[in-house]
């Protein structure tokens, strides 16, 4: 049976980390949202009562939804063997999605500062602030910590010796840095060679090569969480 | 043989939702950077090289070192037997201690909008714009989803008959909460009757009892995660 994968349709956001987990390893799933669209999503979620995620993206199966990025990708990871299965290389891969997901609501703050409620155009000389500061000194710090980790395997993933969601997950975070600030990531890129030959590698896994070149990969835009406003990137 | 935990010495920050747990369970453990100093810390993570943890708090135990909030106790879930032994329940309680982490991100955005790498005296009309739609749009939301998630339990805690880290979890959040929003909070708490009759049942049980009383505890500060600005404070 088929996941149900229910997220704001029209944007990449957080539920590609989502997509292409399961791009990747060819497990079957409706984007529910994008066939139904999005007052389905929100009638979907009041209909699960006290059960309801917090926010979307969430999987659903057999009456019940798995939400958090973080989480769905334990799940698939451990019932679709996408993920080590000793305890000390689960916790390390769920250690370095959590620390991709801090990045993530990291960049979201950039364009969102002082309210997820409000306009980026209601907030733009805050933006500009919290954006030097994630270029120059948020960036580096996080790459590198990647790049390190990446380093310390033997093999060509970040993870035992075959791809795993931590590896999806960094090939959209370099996709969608490069979108948001392609000036700052070509300065940096040279540094992180590890991560770069990763992000490669991951596009050539033939479930991921052809999902990129489907319809169901929607492009970046400006309501999604990587978002290219040209006054934000400096290199 | 004893964990170390290494977080920032003098304040409760993230390291306190790892403290709870551990305090709670009664399970042996050396506050390390308490001990040793915060120079100590940095040379500890620096020693460990590309497998350092991207922040504190962690726990080292024979050479390895867990980061990351939720993935640490996740980790003591599963060891001491803190967290549901079935995969629903335990996906349940980590999605759970995930979107606790989210308004822990949020609470820390509030009064670092633009930068966290600068002083809250840099961004003070930044954040009283943050504080503003935290306390009217975040607070009740995020408290209703836990307050949802209470009450879809039979028993008296977050998941199955018996405490876990998510309760723990939830205590901390309320304490943290009440101190940086004393009248949001006063408005606030009535209609989260669960909520806060589970906050009064975790600070009963004997090792968080025990642990409140002692000087391990230390006290909330303006250097930590939740900081009294009154001016960010509004019924």
């Amino acid at each position: 049976m088929a996941y149900d994968l229910w997220y704001w349709p029209g944007i990449q956001g957080r539920g590609e980390f989502v997509r292409l987990a399961l791009e990747g390893a060819g497990i079957a799933y409706r984007d529910r949202a994008r066939e139904d669209g999005a007052e389905a999503m929100l009638d979907d979620m009041e209909a699960r009562g006290a059960l309801r995620p917090f926010a979307p993206p969430y999987l659903a199966l057999d009456g019940t939804a798995i939400a958090q990025v973080a989480n769905i990708l334990m799940y698939l990871g451990e019932r679709h063997d996408l993920a080590p299965s000793a305890m000390a290389g689960r916790l390390r891969l769920n250690q370095l999605q959590l620390t991709i997901a801090d990045m993530v609501a990291e960049v979201h703050n950039v364009h969102h500062p002082v309210a997820t409620g409000a306009y980026y155009a209601d907030q733009k000389p805050e933006a500009a602030r919290a954006a030097a500061q994630f270029r120059e000194e948020r960036m580096p710090k996080f790459l590198s910590h990647f790049e390190a980790a990446l380093t310390a395997q033997e093999g060509d993933w970040l993870i035992d010796h075959r791809w795993s969601y931590g590896d999806t997950s960094l090939f959209q975070l370099v996709e969608g840095l490069r979108y948001m600030f392609p000036q700052r990531m070509a300065a940096l890129e040279p540094r992180y060679p590890a991560l770069i030959a990763l992000h490669d590698r991951v596009a050539e896994l033939p479930g991921i090569r052809a999902y990129l070149k489907s319809e169901r990969r929607l492009p970046f835009n400006e309501d999604g969480i990587f978002r290219h406003y040209p006054e934000l990137d400096a290199a």
